[in-house]
């Protein structure tokens, strides 16, 4: 698959995430169009741009990628597949070394697309072009907003993560989602596609080394060079935290998988295994793949596993403490001190104890004071490695949470909080833009501290 | 624990929700205290309240409920627990027959108030009055807007959902939530807290006969009498789905539920069995609480496990189809039929198929047209139970979900939708304002169908 890599030749996506001139072949005059699209974008990017295409003649489109008078860095494909490979001939002939092929029709669709894609393997090998695709949404950087994809993504804010996927809604809905939704913003974001030639490992390559990325979230359908793969992320975990989903974990779903990306589906148990192996995070879905992503995003994996919890709920608790035991997290157990000073507001029958029932002082004194005053105890309790809170706001209790935000800020350790309701909705971005990962359930923070104990756990050992 | 049953005495819960003569005792002037909250809630319900509080002397507050003048159908009991012996001794001499003990210090305590719940429990058996508590918030009906809580829940809006706890969070931050987030409707709501009388088996006969309950949902610290519980739920899950989320499901969680309703834990296993057995549906957290409670309001069970799945993106499709596998359910085969009338609008590489992708259609021809067209056709198909819809929306393709919704509402099989985005949060909200689910991942929808289907085939069986 990646058989014509060498150690000297700096990473291919080095050279594309970098390229200044870029030829769009198969570009567009039509506005309903992706090669219309694709061009705009580049053009707003503030990119030294190339449209080619024969059947368009204006003085701003070039008919070949040969007739294009400067070096190109880059060069877009779209066009129908029936003409890809006299493509690549033209620009190998200009002498183009990266190119992301945006074309659908290959591997996915069945036998004769499986062949074609063969060929145009074959040609890429031989002229060492390096390329991302065939049916490819591209990618795009959020930091230096440049993109090669038809989708607009100026809104995007820049963030921690580089996302690198098999499937374009990463691109699109789901980068939007995570980003307005979530408070998750993203760095480097790569569509794989069919991964003719560029592949997972070497996404990994690529990531390792880019400083803005501090974690590193794949969604996979096919391995790619598997022994490169387990070698190479072997060699970025103990560096980055790597989170992986992957679809077709099922046997029954490799249909399905192979008419989307036309990838093999493997061995899920073994998957797994070495996965494990070299500590990286594979989660079952979409779900807890944000939800991690927001965890290793927004805060440190605990040194420890002794969790504080606080509510105002004991039910939500309980299930709360459930979840961490089933994850590999304990409760801590309180010290002297800590005792001694919660004592000071919550009353003989408010318990003391791991969790803290805030609800009676909070009535009492005010929620967001109580709440802020037991983060800030809890976090100099030495017994304690990560504080969770379950924060309750209803109409009949409503209040300003700039207090407990204030505490969050100051806290040395990891915290976490679940906020319910739609009341809480403006709290819960009020506190996700203050750098605080918040959830609806205690459970889900659960799960996320699991995941973030065990890389944790995994980094210690080596 | 419920030894002075009768098959005879109607339910006492009954009796309850119908009160319309209630005493308030621990009434307070104090506009901060919850006896002033529950008397000012109950008038505006237009229920005949009568507040007691020996230490208040206005015209409008009895000294003792002994000097109330008229029957008393409710007594809600809100004093320190050290006269709360007292208290009853009074109720008994007035012969009310039902009370609502919402003050706390009891089991959850230790020792001291064990003892004192077990004082309390022997009197409310020597004089036959029936009780909901101690440590509870009470109970509320929405639709009869009737509540003794000391929320205002004028906002709540009715559902065919009806939920008991052991914890005060449901009657408050949760119900708002699901009601005003997740657009469930509920019906009515008690909480049990230390269940010294009236415990889950009494929830469910009451609930089974309680014609506007469809669904019933359980939050569950301890069992209360267990074989009573065992035999109650065989008798109601043939007639209503039963959906249960236990705390203390871990042995080391134990202590944590002592102190929150004294509940005894019990072997989660055992638990586990009696369910199944019962055909009652457990679920790990709130989140899968919440999930199914949706998806029983808005949707039939299907009525077999084989889904159409419409997706524009492959990727979220797959993961989809893997958590659908492992939930017990299966991809439809289409029919024929069903594959000459796709042909008219999906493009020849677009690839017919289940899932069906609609994104190339429906950039060419309207992405809500497609949706609504295919949502028909699949409808049609003999061979489909269910149609999942994953909806996407961005920026670059905003457009009108009204077509979406015509064609669910013609749907004559359950129709369950995911959507994702910041943008699309609206078409959420105008999806289930319009009664069908809808949940951010399809992984969600796989889950909440393997337990309606596990629902289905048990009722099919019984």
């Amino acid at each position: 698959m990646t058989s014509h890599k060498s150690p000297l030749v700096p990473s291919a996506f080095h050279d594309m995430f970098n390229a200044q001139n870029i030829a769009v072949i198969g570009a567009s005059e039509n506005p309903s169009k992706l090669g219309f699209r694709i061009v705009q974008n580049l053009i707003t990017q503030k990119k030294v741009v190339f449209p080619v295409n024969p059947h368009v003649s204006t003085t701003q489109v070039y008919p070949s990628v040969k007739d294009v008078p400067e070096k190109v860095d880059l060069a877009v494909i779209i066009v129908p597949p029936s003409v890809i490979l006299e493509i690549i001939d033209e620009c190998a002939i200009k002498g183009i070394r990266c190119v992301a092929i945006i074309t659908e029709g290959f591997r996915e669709t069945g036998p004769e697309g499986a062949e074609l894609q063969e060929k145009l393997k074959q040609k890429l090998q031989q002229y060492d072009i390096r390329a991302i695709g065939p049916n490819t949404m591209g990618f795009h950087d959020v930091f230096t907003s440049f993109s090669i994809c038809f989708l607009d993504v100026s809104d995007l804010q820049p963030g921690k993560v580089s996302i690198s996927s098999q499937t374009g809604v990463l691109a699109g809905a789901f980068l939007k989602y995570i980003n307005l939704s979530e408070h998750i913003g993203v760095n480097k974001v790569i569509d794989l596609g069919n991964m003719i030639d560029l592949d997972h490992a070497d996404v990994l390559e690529f990531l390792l080394t880019d400083e803005k990325t501090q974690v590193i979230a794949l969604h996979m359908e096919g391995l790619g060079d598997g022994p490169h793969f387990s070698r190479t992320l072997a060699q970025v975990t103990p560096h980055k935290p790597v989170i992986i989903v992957k679809g077709g974990v099922m046997p029954e779903t490799r249909r399905v998988v192979e008419s989307h990306t036309g990838s093999l589906v493997g061995d899920s148990l073994l998957f797994e295994k070495i996965l494990k192996q070299a500590g990286a995070l594979q989660v079952a879905n979409f779900e807890e793949f944000v939800n991690l992503i927001k965890g290793f995003c927004f805060m440190p994996p605990p040194k420890g596993n002794k969790v504080a919890l606080i509510s105002g709920s004991g039910g939500t608790a309980v299930i709360t403490i459930d979840a961490l035991l089933k994850n590999g997290l304990h409760l801590a157990q309180f010290s002297e001190n800590t005792l001694q000073q919660l004592k000071k507001f919550i009353p003989e029958h408010g318990k003391i104890q791991n969790p803290v029932d805030i609800w009676p002082a909070g009535v009492t004194f005010g929620l967001p004071q109580i709440y802020a005053e037991t983060i800030s105890i809890l976090d100099q309790d030495p017994n304690v490695d990560v504080i969770i809170t379950l924060l309750f706001r209803i109409r009949d209790f409503q209040y300003d949470p700039t207090p407990i935000i204030e505490a969050a800020k100051h806290c040395l350790k990891p915290i976490f909080f679940a906020t319910m309701g739609h009341i809480v909705f403006e709290m819960r971005n009020e506190l996700e833009r203050n750098g605080f990962p918040t959830y609806t359930y205690g459970s889900q923070i659960a799960r996320v501290l699991g995941s973030m104990w065990q890389y944790q756990q995994f980094c210690q050992k080596t």
